[in-house]
């Protein structure tokens, strides 16, 4: 696997039961998975050379991240290299502007978009979808909240300039009037074996997952199907393998139009690790090395994933003895990452019966640990 | 964790979510642990020096197995290394005749036992028991039959004369009328906290652990109860620190009686990992690190483990893609060991509502990896 972050821990992990032997190309020797991974080798992932040298003597390679140049990747498949997700499928998770032009022409429901060229581009694109806020997207390199603009005037539009500035390509779509956000979780093997994750609710703040709560409570079945379908036709139609997250807006009128996609494990589907009966990691590692799927469906009525955010104190020690203490059910997931505001250091999940005593507990656990309450 | 198998495999896979960075002391590098561990000492954990090299570091060492000899730990004890189990402890799982001798003193139900001095004090023991057929143990080393004879005449026990040449102290027991094998795991914290498992039934095939079933079909509540107070009990009369596997006699008048204890993640609790809500080796990695013990509670109605051995193809692949397809709820666990007839390679889990379709699932999973099965 490229990238030594959780992700690549977490697949790991996912992967010692099935006596899978894996190899992980890092950074650091101190990233997340580098700590925990037997045969890491370090190195700058663009790099083709790097690659090179770390996918000879592996059976397939994949992803933690999506940020291996598209060229080196169809180098290394060339070469013959087994890389999965392939280079044709990842440009659509690595691209948004290649994404969304090739959702439109399968007819998946996205918002209204089109790359724009400068500000007084932005500014037409606006009237073109009846007015401001608008978001600006990077194409590529984005993720949590990075890279994306929203403006919600001609001004703030001229004063988003440096992107246009760097001269990467800047992506333009309206602001949906959605009322909440779901993922739909796939993953698909390259025999064309497909299972589908129940489609679960992603509450986020200040554009950073905060939630995830599976199954989407209230969730309409023929909305929850037609999101399955939908996720599975863009697996299918993109030749992806592994796991896909389809990242979706439910609009105030009943629709749901596709936001982002991941082709990799993705923190919507961290709920799985222990509320389904096989998590997004262990497909993951089945799918690309094309091994039969395991059973995706839920092992609980309600699964709560909370995201684990370092705040002010560096030590998290004390809080993570109590929260041990305070919910001997609670399952903890850290990532070995030093304490630092605002970055992702872990997560929890809980389960049970009652929708607001499983969403409280991961609430509390993750406030706890973050430090923003204390009892 | 001193000692390359499974159990340490097992062991830092469970330590992973808890942020653990995991040192393993191997006896080579090919080991089942060393092969998705980061941190690995390839030593002989017989000698004190590598130890002590091992140790520095270390918050905590604990064991795979129960063959470091007594007075290197209490060294190392000396030395101000947090030794957990402590040699005090572990010493009962070491050496048959002091853990019968200390079990006796607490009025802990046990088969009528005594040290024998050569075939001849066998005889003498078997009469002063009722008869043959008696069970002979080495004191050391023993483990999956090894190390275990029954012996059904004066004839026999006069041609076991091997141990007694050898020099190793003998145990003789009374080969008690059980209906079957019943064990109670329980988890201790040096706090003294403590949690205790449902007792299950293990179902010995030539001596080596095949089956387990959790938790013990039909098991009288009463009984159930006084096998785990029991266990507790041991557990915090002999010191234990982590994982107790007290295994136990259930005899034809309805009574239980220790058999054997394993201070460390055991056979008889492998189901925990897909069948309670915290399994042994998670509760063992907090329990040596003093962290608040988790919920031991079952996740499902049924759980069943059965033991993948080695059969005489030593291509196992094929097998293990039927299974994955045959049950896409299979839990599969596999060692990474090299596959010899009757070496136990892997274990499998299944969990559900209905006892058979659950016990035949492990079942069929388990012999069709064998290979004594092929559809």
């Amino acid at each position: 696997m490229v990238g030594g972050g959780q992700l690549a821990r977490m697949t790991h992990e996912a992967g010692i039961p099935l006596g899978i032997r894996f190899r992980l190309l890092s950074d650091t020797p101190q990233d997340s998975a580098a700590q925990v991974v037997q045969d890491v080798v370090v190195g700058d992932y663009r790099d083709l050379d790097t690659l090179r040298g770390f996918a000879r003597g592996c059976d397939v390679i994949t992803f933690d991240h999506e940020h291996v140049p598209t060229e080196h990747l169809r180098a290394l498949e060339a070469e013959g290299v087994a890389v999965r997700p392939g280079p044709d499928a990842l440009v659509h998770a690595q691209d948004k502007g290649v994404m969304r032009a090739r959702l439109t022409e399968l007819g998946v429901p996205c918002p209204r978009h089109r790359i724009v060229a400068d500000p007084a581009d932005v500014e037409r694109f606006a009237a073109e979808v009846g007015g401001f806020p608008v978001v600006l997207k990077t194409v590529r390199g984005g993720y949590d909240g990075k890279g994306v603009w929203v403006v919600d005037s001609a001004a703030e539009a001229a004063a988003t300039t440096a992107p246009f500035l760097a001269g990467v390509a800047v992506l333009a779509e309206e602001k949906v009037a959605f009322t909440r956000e779901l993922a739909a979780n796939v993953v698909r093997s390259p025999h064309g074996q497909a299972v589908a994750y129940p489609v679960v609710e992603s509450v986020q703040v200040d554009g950073v997952c905060d939630t995830v709560i599976a199954p989407a409570p209230g969730l309409a079945d023929e909305l929850g199907l037609a999101a399955q379908q939908l996720a599975l036709r863009v697996a299918k139609e993109l030749g992806v393998v592994g796991h896909l997250a389809v990242e979706l807006f439910e609009t105030v009128d009943g629709r749901v139009l596709v936001n982002e996609l991941a082709m990799r494990p993705h923190n919507s589907g961290h709920w799985t690790q222990d509320g389904a009966v096989t998590s997004q990691f262990a497909n993951h590692v089945r799918a690309v090395l094309d091994l039969p799927l395991g059973d995706p469906r839920p092992r609980a009525p309600w699964t709560v994933m909370a995201n684990v955010l370092g705040g002010d104190f560096p030590d998290m020690y004390p809080a993570y003895l109590h929260c041990m203490a305070h919910d001997p059910r609670l399952k903890i997931h850290m990532y070995g990452k030093d304490v630092k505001p605002g970055r992702k250091v872990g997560h929890v999940n809980t389960y049970g019966d009652d929708l607001a005593d499983v969403r409280e507990r991961a609430r509390h656990a993750a406030d706890y640990l973050r430090g923003v309450i204390t009892e």
